[in-house]
């Protein structure tokens, strides 16, 4: 298994420790192999070699079966919208050379954790879907600029037929896989390019005769998701929208420490943590492994198609809420350190 | 008092009648006179001229002090992404002509409906912030279209230091009417626009040094909305994210459909609830029209500078909610009628 390790900024390196640890203890009980190769990202890279991505780390990932990534970002570049160098580039220009253009986030509770979560009990308890958001396309990536004069921006968005068929597919297929309900979440009553996203997904719906397929407004689903979480099963929408949602609905869970997510690409998938680079916590270790971790066993189940070594983690993940051998996020009287959550999972 | 009147569709004239009834009360016991101009707006308008925006209704808001505006929308538009008229179309348009750049939406809880919002009551309760919506520009409103062959669609978002400035300088003046905490949410990691919104509120912000001015993105956002609702005061944003996080903090309070917005415009404002047009319910005599009712108060105070008037109003639904004088949405079992409370409004 060969894989990438791309620590980045802040908690970054002490989470991914851990995973490395949970991903060398299954290799070892199953009789896989794993071979690293650390490169830098983020602002580290931005320290080292004045670039959030360079051409020496993208060379890495290109040559690995998967990325394991930590998190990036650091407070020295925040609220300097002219900084010439950001490492949030660095990101983008992953995500477009690795052409990873399906974010997959599964939105999970965890019944330990219930008590976490800014909703009501009953409406998210067993919540429970697949949230599949475009990544290389729209906004993001559209012409950017400004007037001579400084004083007028624009930002383009645009969408292909292509782009948006292999994420509708994916989203199907999911589906497929799932409970058979797919909401397609766009603006079709404003925006030309979600009207060729529904044209799209209504063409391709008859493929699907099982899947019940919705579609839903971007506002409203703003709403459902607070409202009713447990009425989704898979969502699929645009990168910006998908941006939005899937940060909204990781937080009704109570559960942001301990979500994965997975970035499938055209040329090798990257695995990580949704929470961020936690700047605060950095070095102290007190950060929570567990999404990381949970990220590693996406990777086996996605990139390696291990099912049973995916498990095995997820099982390991289980057993450390449910005795509560967990870091002070979870459980600040019984406090575990990062370090001693991984060797716990390892073991 | 010079009032057009735009029903619009679904429950639309059944609420903007219990609105009406109000004020023609507090016109009588203020000894005002209201004088009401009805005009065609949405699906309605449709069916009837073709057109979800006429001219005529046009001249008729030009011509008024102020626009009490009901719901539009209907089900046979829906799903129909080639629809040639829509009545969306009708809003925008209104919102364009009439120079509508800023939606102001009070977000409040009320106590006796405490129990409907779906989040933990201890976050939510007391929970009280206002958000500005830009309403008449961005991706809303810039270039879009298809490429030839219809496979590549595209919708430009466009912004103007005018246009940014002049809805900044509202969020700053409402954060010094009120708590002294402004909340610019943007993208500012990857859009130009966002980085020109943030640029400017940079060089504005000195111009207030009394008011605590935070930057945060959006996708930040969207969760602390959930997560941490009191720790708003005023949000400003721009049009596209503020669809999205209007409709999201609306719904954390349980209290949807008593929730009034205000449109303010370069040439008259708009007062309307922030629910839909509710078709199920259309005609049916059991739509709830505290919203509408609410939204007539904002127009008081914020078209005609009478804040005596939206304050008696305000008490007439706060007792009806703490009597229970209601509709079936808040009490099921003593449910009253849409024209009973309105009527016991009004009394
Ligand atoms: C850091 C930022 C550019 C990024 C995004 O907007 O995609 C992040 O919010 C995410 O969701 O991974
Ligand atoms: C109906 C639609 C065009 C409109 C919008 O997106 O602005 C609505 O969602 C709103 O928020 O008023």
């Amino acid at each position: 298994l060969n894989i990438a390790v791309l620590a980045g900024d802040g908690i970054g390196p002490e989470i991914i420790d851990q995973a490395i640890k949970v991903v060398n203890a299954v290799c070892e009980k199953k009789g896989h192999e794993a071979i690293y190769t650390e490169a830098l990202t983020g602002a580290a890279a931005i320290d080292a070699v004045g670039d959030p991505y360079p051409e020496s780390t993208h060379k890495v990932c290109m040559d690995a079966d998967a990325v394991l990534f930590g998190a990036i970002g650091h407070p020295k570049f925040d609220n300097d919208p002219n900084a010439k160098v950001r490492p949030e580039q660095g990101l983008l220009r992953m995500r477009k050379q690795l052409g990873l253009y399906a974010n997959l986030r599964p939105v999970e509770t965890f019944p330990s954790l219930l008590h976490k979560s800014p909703l009501r009990k009953d409406l998210v308890e067993g919540a429970n879907f697949m949230c599949i958001r475009e990544l290389t396309g729209g906004i993001y990536f559209g012409e950017k600029g400004r007037s001579e004069d400084g004083n007028m921006a624009f930002d383009n968005c645009v969408y292909t037929r292509e782009e948006i068929e292999r994420i509708l597919k994916l989203g199907f297929e999911y589906a497929m896989k799932r409970n058979k309900k797919l909401t397609v979440v766009d603006k079709a009553n404003v925006l030309e390019t979600s009207r060729l996203w529904r044209q799209i997904a209504q063409e391709m719906a008859p493929n699907y005769p099982e899947v019940d397929t919705q579609y839903m407004f971007v506002d409203n689903a703003a709403m459902q998701i607070i409202q009713w979480p447990k009425n989704f099963d898979v969502m699929v929408t645009e990168n910006m929208f998908g941006d939005i949602l899937t940060d909204e609905a990781s937080v009704i869970t109570g559960s942001l420490g301990l979500l994965p997510s997975a970035s499938i690409g055209l040329h090798t998938s990257v695995f990580e943590p949704i929470h961020g680079s936690y700047p605060q916590a950095a070095g102290k270790n007190i950060a929570n492994p567990i999404a990381t971790v949970l990220s590693a066993a996406l990777m086996f189940e996605y990139a390696f198609d291990l099912k049973d070594e995916a498990e095995m983690i997820r099982k390991a993940v289980t057993a450390s809420l449910e005795q509560s051998f967990v870091t002070e996020d979870i459980d600040k009287e019984n406090a575990k350190k990062t370090s001693e959550v991984g060797d716990w999972l390892a073991d």
